[in-house]
């Protein structure tokens, strides 16, 4: 299976060294929207210019877009569609719907194959949940982020006036957690279950005080969490903090029997080293499953909830029930 | 749906209660091989004989068939796939692949569907497996089974001449698990990370020394494990041995990176106060998603892995990209 990368940033770079780990799948290319010639890419596969993909339609079974979720893949992912099997890690929960109407229009009329908000959450994440719900119906499900660099409240820090730099950790809270694994099923929010630690490179002289006001008091991202700003200087940020962990858990905890007396947690923990690097990992394995099902004449938008378990495997029916059932 | 439940004991039980938390899902009957008078449902379900079945064929859209493994499910499988959709929870992991494919020439040659071995392992663990090893191709995989009730081996203990109860509790070596999680990725068997603790109500006048024997030495189920077998009395049974609780966790362990240099821990874990309850819950979301895929024409054996996760779920496709992706 020929695959392609569409955008060549830390996400990008997880897909490549993930295809580099599966057998069964190669990378045809990289297309980057930068220079090609300034882009040194980590295993040495080509990189063309973005402008020029359409050259290149009969090379590639499915392209992995790698854009951000708020301007790129919403622009990106119809169009693409509508020449190539596609697939994306859209990760804005909200906006969903709408992504997924626009990308199945495209691919249904084109007759492609796409698959959006493959990853970890969406994703991995998504499909325990499903699997909870369906398994246990009469139940609550959590999910808790962490402990985790959140890229997009590291950015909303560095838009304040005076910050140089910043890494903001999510991190779940211990009492929480555990109230949820004994199967008391509290009433959490995702305020009342996360801390949120701030770690941030300002300007020499900037006013402090006024930089950590505003983050504690930031709308959405921050205001109603424990947040913890410590200041740090541009190296240590960069001995410390360069690294981009994360995990997290979903656990569902339902009750059944003839009185509700039995109790059931199920629990996904992932603890990850590289966040890139895992949710490259999972579009590789969504890429092989798309392939195949593009074979077998399947054709418009899924999501992983569409995906038989069997398709993400290399291996056979046969040495899936002999071996992993 | 409307489901029938064949075989009445812990497990048909679970899956009776199950059926009634599912608002989509109703219950025919329970079919009983001893003799239906004798027999009082927990929810008041009808109960008819076994060997009557097939006055029903027009009033059942599945049968989920409630045997043991050993030798209950090999013939009642094909038997009744031949006139019926059938789901098991086969819990036999060698001898998958020969049930598999007697049931999938019977379910294929009557135009029916069937489901085997799902439940929690075979059954959810096997698709964490599935998903581990597709998401990190280079890795290890580990399942731990308990502290739990196995029903599979107690039976196996039942079946054996002079024994009139067993209680069979499989527990994992904690050096074992220990040694997973420091990511050690030590090479491990069943037989190295489990123990098996087993309590048996003999007979007055049975020969312990040989019961005790025939367990150790009963292969697939206690050869090569760390056995213990205690005598105990019926109603030291009764008191301390009442509840079927069990669990465990599925660990993939897999590294990322162009040297490896990032570790990635996927773990899954179960506590269940009643495994019989648990598995008959899993069994009504796998009989859902058969109703579902025969009704779109699909036909023969499958397994958990062939079963997109959306299938499981009572929700549409849009509720479940609105809330749960």
């Amino acid at each position: 299976m020929k695959l392609a990368i569409y955008g060549y940033g830390n996400l990008g770079k997880g897909v490549e060294l993930a295809i580099a780990q599966n057998s069964d799948l190669s990378l045809f290319c990289v297309f980057t929207r930068r220079d090609p010639k300034a882009v040194k890419t980590l295993t040495g596969a080509k990189v063309f210019a973005a402008e020029d993909v359409l050259r290149y339609t009969n090379d590639i079974d499915l392209l992995i877009v790698c854009g951000g979720s708020a301007t790129d893949l919403p622009k990106m992912m119809p169009a693409l569609a509508a020449h190539f099997n596609v697939l994306d890690s859209f990760d804005t929960h909200r906006d969903i719907p709408k992504h997924f109407a626009a990308v199945d229009k495209a691919a249904t009329e084109s007759g492609h194959i796409a698959l959006i908000s493959a990853g970890w959450d969406p994703g991995m994440f998504s499909l325990l949940r499903l699997y909870g719900e369906a398994v246990l119906p009469c139940g609550k499900s959590y999910t808790f982020w962490g402990r985790g660099v959140s890229q997009g409240h590291s950015d909303a820090i560095r838009r304040i006036n005076g910050v140089l730099d910043a890494r903001q950790y999510t991190v779940p809270i211990n009492a929480a957690v555990d109230a949820v694994r004994s199967g008391a099923c509290p009433d959490l929010t995702a305020e009342s279950s996360h801390r949120r630690e701030c770690f941030v490179v300002a300007e020499p002289h900037a006013d402090r005080a006024r930089i950590e006001k505003e983050i504690k008091e930031m709308p959405a991202y921050f205001a109603g969490y424990d947040t913890t700003v410590t200041f740090i200087t541009a190296e240590e940020l960069q001995r410390d903090h360069a690294a981009l962990p994360h995990g997290g858990f979903v656990i569902r905890s339902g009750r059944t029997g003839k009185n509700g007396e039995n109790t059931h947690v199920a629990e996904y923990a992932l603890q990850l080293d590289s966040n890139p690097e895992f949710t490259g990992s999972v579009l590789c394995a969504f890429a092989r499953a798309l392939c195949k099902m593009f074979e077998r004449g399947d054709r418009g938008c899924k999501t992983v909830f569409d995906i038989a378990p069997a398709d993400l495997s290399p291996l056979s029916p046969e040495e899936l029930r002999a071996h992993l059932l």
